[in-house]
């Protein structure tokens, strides 16, 4: 064999840089003990079995008649109890950074939480039928509540906050944020799955929307396009850095309709059956039942070019 | 065997819970009679065959020469043919919620729809083009229509929009607004397949764009990310639910540029080649040439920190 | 064989109109001398390459441990300097729309930019580092730079940019730009792979932003969602196009914070360390420190339902 | 676009040769209706379900368990029916040559079919049992009947000749012949469909053995590697070419041995309980409880080197 | 909903007869434990990681060169571990029908024979090596020993026979089946995992040889198509059973030929250097050197037609 | 990170020995200039467009009607001269072990051999077309040609034996071997690509068929199940290896029937209209018309048992 030519010495020295000890520290995730990964796919797969099992003959393979609908369902459940156990797995060690990984306890810990998880699918499944209904009712362009389930994207980031928040108050890490950036990427709506949200929620168009990790919101409440339920600031810390865990986004009471590109910034009250108009930037307390819109005359000038 | 588990007896509850009948009566489409169902990858099939047809080899399998162009496409519009025929019978079983669905009549509908979509795609490619040239004009960044065809998300939204709609005045359900809300998930442009647009329509970066569902568009009219054509008010029922079908959004003349975040709202008229400024809410006429800026001086307060 | 039935009298009138010489003149990238075609697929799998070699163990298929760690770089590097060659060859020829290509020449340049990409890596992780470390610092709700690393859009969004912005250093065509539409139809963050960008950069949320081409970003620089660094008007040509090429877009200095929504357009300068309030639409220089904030007394009225 | 290069004139002609008119009379398939096509994976999927309904857990993706089995039978049996009735579909219409398929009428008659294909499973898998149990109890190498169903290629081919005779039985032409031929390909062990074969059949390795269409195999029977049943000759037509459907392969009793590498030809009788040793040539009558075997003392000279 | 159909009532009686408890209980591998299942799919990725090992470049993605090949070795034979430890587990378990399944004891035991399977690739790769250059050698046909590796059956089918017969070694039950079954799929040639065979092995064309579970081959020995080295008679026992477990086939000494379609049956000796000639029924003693031939006067008659 | 365990240090042991240069001198395929590498999926893809070239709308996916048959012919022509002319000249590469690879130049005679492959196109299915006819009229099961066409393995082999035969004829070296080697995995015939085979050829069943590099065959030949066409011995060189290359397979004369598990060997004449029967042994010259059989009466002993 010759000299090396000059490609190959750039390759010999680009894999050095890029794999020794010192460079790979903080930028390369390790598996130290055969512990399952975190897996976009299969966080991509729980989604889609629970819409499955949740709208039954809509998503997944969908031949679903009268005959088989249990077998189907029932098929599903084990499958989906399978990738949650193995996700939620994933999810408990991804957190561990340092120290000793006990698989056999996360994995029985995973066991339990997928057991609650699927208890649960049966009142997730009420309470996406609320904002099925919510949207259908809202919406003089939906012709059907069936069009609403299997084509508003509204309804796509909607399940995956919904299940995600499932994950979170089981203290599952990570997966949730993997199943709400999911949504996220598909629909550009981002709601964080730590937020409380309650029955009847609707989104209208959706893209940009944004709804913080400490935001709760009521039911029957409506989003436009591009609303931002964000923090106003943050605490910093003597490093100046923001402090984490503070409650910092609004809440909002019941029946509010939030207009397209509105911000509600801080921990502030939005009072049930408020409208916020579309464009405002709102950072103080809303009172029940007031209606902000935009100052019309002083927004714009109008000429003739 | 022994006895169940506990996470047996959950699973055995939940499949009960999400299978039976009272249960599944809203949230469960049925297949009732061997028909063919809406697919989300059998539309996007469709619209890659119509951008290979329109636009051949910038998509699908790109290999094209002069000897095989007629090739490439003789092959493809067969293909197009078979799965518009299924997806098109799909849609018009879809929206037959009850009653006997009888398939051979549909499907000889489906197929005359079929070849009346096919029949028209010179014209589409004709329209589709002032769009990809409008866009190159306009944009100082753009270094040539191939690249604009191949790259922009503009054209990949204005392709679906443009496909849809034809298939909107072909009256088939469901299968336009999925075509609709897959360029809507690519590219954050949400135009609904029911609105009108004329040629030469540009969109930049577009992200956040609404087009409600009875707009009409001109000719040569360019919009900015975040621009969104929406309604004012719902008129709403006795029960105080919005009423479906009546119209409720902007119509836009020939020539009128609306920049980014820009609001219409309401059955208005943007006359002919007025401007409309970023930022902007707007629920009344604008007249034909009128420009419209934000009113700076009150927009925001500078001070130093 | 019988006469044509109606269906296929329009497939051959449409396939003849489809393809005949005159009608394809402009809508067809044909393939002259056998030279690779642009891939999405293949531009995708570069930037999957380079994460996974950037981040060993979070993505790809990520079963690293302290023992592999060198060969799976060694292999994901191979990987990646073959499909680098290929598609920046493809790039290359894309852009010649006419005469010959000299196939030879192209791919030994082509090599030649894949060998400095290669060698530029471990700087580009270094860069993407503070990338992240300054997204886990500013970001409360951020668990570790794991997470980070992870599921956070804007570091995708960030490093498909930077990857996109060596390969336009090297003056590859088209494949700078298909990366960082790839990371805006996943994130509805929109950067132009030439414009200059800092260290530390962050983003949060991110739908809807926009970077034009021209614009320069400091150091330690935070967007938020929908935030412009837009161009304000172009200069246009005898014909009324507008000139290609000339800086159109802000500057923006080191430590500057935008909120969201905010419109930045035109060659203006934001000096170091100013704050520009959300939904605000700046088209003049901010001097260095300075905080802009919406007039809120003036945005919106308040009333009672 | 220059003149034509020799390459692109040789591709033009050959495919002006391949597919004029003239040329393509025999060899070309054509589809003239829109009916269904043989399809090679889809008679694949044919086994695969018959085989994960027959031995469950065994075969397809075999996660079942006491409280899935009838899930997971039930959606398979629901899959089985669907491709049955399109694969029948095609295998009626491949055979109509000329004149008009009447594609309802056909579908008709091939859901009728399936029917009792489906409602036959049960009594197959009686029937293959004993092929498993006798397999296990006539190898010493075979440890379990798991083993058997689940490794052993003879049980793949008797398998497929049991599915395959039901669908000849029920006069479905093509799809029968594929199905052995998907084993024969598999295994080396080519049985026609059109056999008629008693329970308790076993095979031991397999590779080389042919039955002919019209042998007939009793009960309990068993045939080494390389065993033929076949014609000894044909009767032939005025033209010389071989009368097709005359029974022309043997009759074997009940509990026949038949060793490797024998070749048992034309309508002979091969009598209850005999055996025929290897490497034999049969053409006449062996009477029951007979045994063969070959001459050694004249069949080889050794000799020192 | 209406009446079931007839169709319908005969798939629920189907599947009520298949899935009820006395049908499945011979028929049905339950999978009681979470516990892995053999997968034919894992089984070929075993055999395809060892090929890729013992022979770089040649199988799996084959793009070795001299700067990768320690990179590309690493990253194989931490896969290969990975899917050896599941695919044992999986072998261990299947092997369990009654009682607990000690899954974490079953793992230590799967790691710990993974390990060793591993250590002894540089040996198999030695091994399988003499294979190779005999394979060259004696075939006049052949160009190189990159042709044979690549290209030749007899390699496939020796490759799967050592690597099944460490696994033997070292108690694995029912992989070693499988993948022995795998080679016999492709290649007509069924050698038992469990037989022993020395250095040097050649097999010419070789579909129908069969080598049964308990016969020892010598160094330098080759076959050809269609030998069978098989058991004479089985011992049976008080029911007419055949017993497990007995030396019942052929010891063949080293350099020993035998010729096309032979037969060697029972426990006898073929000495060294003997040579067997095609077509023979071999079921005594053959002493070293000597030769037999077919005793071609007496074998056929010769007569004009 | 603490000690490596012993699993570690049996992987490193095991990667260092695998990969240091001594141990892969000679089993190891290494690339060295970026040249294409046989691939058996690019291979497979050859056959099946050929075979979907020759037989349209039976193989490849098979959506041919009376209007797109030439579309489907011209794109897979195209499409087979893009994959014929990589693995042609990944096969000139492949046999180049030692020295420098001229790309440029193999890959300009690689586009010359797919060329004049593609030009005899034609001719090779007027050939595979008599061997069609002459299996359809001499087998009494077949149905029609169309059924001999998509089903019979014989059809599979013959078909790659003629297309592999053109390639070694076109002098290109291992590619034709893999493709016979694919048809002798999938059937059981083993056709050595450089024989000579005239037209209107036929195998029944097939299964362990051999035919060596230097047999002629002459036009209307059949062959049945487990016949072999080898060599008798070989002569050997200094080192008692065989020579290569010297003609020692037989020479089938016009109209020759050779029944099934024949054997014939050597350089021997069967002269035209031959008869040989089954399990026969012949090493000497058959004269035209003669007819061989088995010596009955010597063959076997009959008793009771």
């Amino acid at each position: 064999m010759g000299a090396e030519n000059n490609s190959e010495v750039t390759l010999r020295n680009t894999i050095e840089a890029l794999s020794c000890k010192e460079n790979i520290k903080d930028v390369c995730h390790l598996r130290h003990h055969g512990e399952p990964l975190p897996s976009q796919q299969s966080v991509a797969r729980i989604v889609e079995l629970c819409r499955g099992l949740i709208f039954p003959g809509f998503f997944g393979d969908s031949d679903v008649n009268r005959n088989n609908v249990t077998h189907y369902v029932g098929i599903r459940c084990e499958q989906l109890r399978e990738v949650l156990v193995e996700q939620i797995t994933a999810g408990l060690c991804f957190s561990v950074k340092e120290g000793k990984i006990d698989l056999a306890e996360i994995a029985v810990s995973a066991q339990e939480k997928a057991d609650q998880f699927i208890a649960n699918l049966p009142k997730l499944r009420e309470l996406l039928f609320t904002d099925v209904k919510a949207t259908y009712l809202g919406d003089p362009a939906a012709i059907s509540t069936d069009e609403v389930i299997y084509c508003y994207p509204a309804i796509r980031a909607i399940s995956n906050y919904r299940i995600a928040h499932e994950l979170v108050k089981l203290e599952v890490p990570i997966i949730p944020r993997m199943i709400s950036e999911q949504a996220h990427s598909e629909t550009g709506i981002d709601i964080h799955p730590a937020a409380t949200i309650g029955a009847g929620f609707t989104i209208d168009h959706g893209t940009g929307i944004v709804v913080g990790a400490t935001a709760i919101i009521g039911n029957n409440v409506k989003l436009y396009q591009g609303v931002t339920l964000g923090a106003k600031s943050f605490d910093t810390d003597a490093d100046g850095n923001p402090i984490k865990g503070i409650p910092r986004h609004p809440i909002i009471g019941d029946n509010v309709v939030i207009y397209s590109n509105a911000s509600i910034l801080g921990r502030i009250n939005i009072g049930a059956n408020a409208v916020i108009g579309g464009n405002i930037w709102v950072t103080e307390d809303v009172a029940e039942g007031e209606k902000l819109v935009q100052a019309k005359a002083n927004n714009f000038l109008r000429f003739k070019q």
